[in-house]
């Protein structure tokens, strides 16, 4: 069986406690079960139609068995990483999300890896609360491309990413409310299908330009989608760093350099494409992603990994994975 | 000689005409010359500083014959599109960029072709002026990649796409006020080196999603950088149709197939990154562009393309250009 680990997968939980201010946090979530499938409500509306993959783990490793999927990491649902709500009420389901994973993970810690989640729009706190998710045993947290519109190269927040180099934890960096979403109004579908990949870029120069990878040299940084667009904007950010003299001193080493060092998932639905990635942009850095259990997810990893033209695929059927997972 | 054709090289007049209304619109620009260099002001500031390679036709074909360029497209520099002004002030500063340009051509029509500028925000105007555009002998037009924030699928602008098409002219499509500015306040680099190329490629993914592609089949669309960042979102927004059954019908055929019959120029600053576009992404569609005379400019296109792999290189150097302005 090829040791295939999927790195890019989603929960929800069935149920979530009551939201701990129900005046002052009105988008706490809400699960309506019926059956083996559950609608997730945010202010009374229907969010999302989701069924028992999100949270049944025996449901889940009759999938990966069937698509030949070793191990998976368990992320929320992006939308659960609840940056707009204040700090406190954040923390409680951050403390909720993280109970549901590790009681999922603890099930079959043969099978799935834990990433947590952390306030952000606390940066302190969160950086705090990186402890307890190392003792817990997660490998690394889920954090969104943007926390309330400000991208992750803000110095607001280098003491989380100095505290999860210390703790030697992953961070999945993910899409979510992306730019460009108030040009969108006439094309709504634009939003997953083409907006996603631009926010998850922007964050990722983002890190470079504020010489994140720099200054944490083994820090893990993992982005989702296979780094969005990201390869236009670190070529053209190269360009900008020849022109500027490494932008005044600032980053020794060149855009493309500090890039080829963060990890990438596999998720760009097109073998060609990857294969260019694995070659020429981040060689040994792309691990399996399917952003399982969604309508948009790759259904079947090891056949697109397949019509890849990469000679050697363990690298990225399983070794980027450990690597990045600490779990090696 | 190489018969290289730039197809991205922009334009600044050495003055301008006075505001047509000094009250209404305080962004008009004006020109302060000092010998053989200029500032451009717009509501009293430097907005660039230029010099004489931006108006002056023989400086140009000298660095033209030094860097082994037969032939340069002329737009104007995007700030001078004015969308921002009233459709009459639009059109005033269309009417005088166009002739201009017409000018410069006029003196070495051997050595250039012109792009012309039309007052997109108002569609049924811009629509319009192009059959005096065609009749001026221009080989298309420069337009954003949004008016007004607005992308270029949006329906008001058909009318405008019909009539290139029925008017055979090329448009050459150039980021402008990109999305995303508002989250980089941190980060003002970021601007002209990461958000271009994700306003290029949403537009183009816009322009497909709104099926101009379909509508307008001989209709010839050029973007600026390579398409900016369009690779991985036209790869998603594929996985998109698959999973709608074509939006449910709109769109015959995939969003990959249109994107293969767009025209992109070569400005990509990474030669890898260009052999795999011209491979596997939009084959024959690629042509020379420098974003001369600007700092950003690719200095050497000759050289740029000397290193990429693709075999048979006259369709990037020239045979493309000619298709995409109509000159073969």
């Amino acid at each position: 069986m090829t040791q295939l680990i999927d790195v890019h997968t989603h929960i929800v939980p069935n149920s979530f406690p009551d939201s701990p201010d129900k005046e002052g946090e009105p988008k706490w979530p809400c699960m309506v079960c019926e059956g083996d499938s559950a609608k997730i409500l945010i202010e009374d509306k229907p969010y999302r139609q989701l069924d028992s993959r999100s949270w049944d783990v025996n449901r889940r490793i009759e999938d990966m068995d069937r698509t030949k999927v070793a191990r998976q990491a368990l992320s929320p649902m992006p939308e659960l990483l609840s940056y707009w709500f204040k700090p406190s009420a954040g923390m409680e389901m951050c403390l909720w999300m993280n109970k549901v994973i590790a009681e999922m993970v603890a099930l079959h810690p043969g099978r799935f890896s834990g990433l947590g989640i952390v306030p952000m729009q606390d940066p302190a706190m969160a950086a705090k609360m990186l402890t307890r998710i190392k003792a817990d045993g997660f490998s690394g947290v889920e954090i969104g491309s943007n926390i309330n519109e400000v991208m992750l190269g803000d110095s607001r927040f280098d003491e989380f990413f100095a505290e999860a180099e210390a703790q030697d934890l992953a961070i999945f960096v993910h899409a979510l409310r992306p730019i460009g979403v108030e040009r969108l109004n006439k094309f709504p579908d634009l939003v997953p299908f083409a907006a996603f990949p631009l926010d998850t870029a922007l964050t990722a120069v983002s890190l470079i330009r504020a010489g994140i990878p720099h200054k944490y040299p083994r820090l893990r940084i993992g982005f989702s989608h296979g780094g969005g667009a990201i390869v236009p904007l670190v070529h053209r950010l190269t360009q900008g760093w020849k022109l500027t003299k490494s932008f005044g001193g600032s980053l020794p080493e060149t855009p493309q350099s500090y890039a080829a060092r963060f990890f990438y998932d596999s998720l760009v639905y097109d073998p060609g494409y990857l294969s260019y990635l694995m070659t020429d942009f981040a060689p040994g850095q792309y691990f399996a992603g399917t952003d399982y259990p969604y309508a948009i997810m790759e259904r079947d990893p090891a056949a697109f990994i397949g019509q890849t033209s990469i000679a050697d695929k363990d690298s990225l059927l399983f070794q980027a994975a450990e690597r990045f997972l600490g779990i090696a």
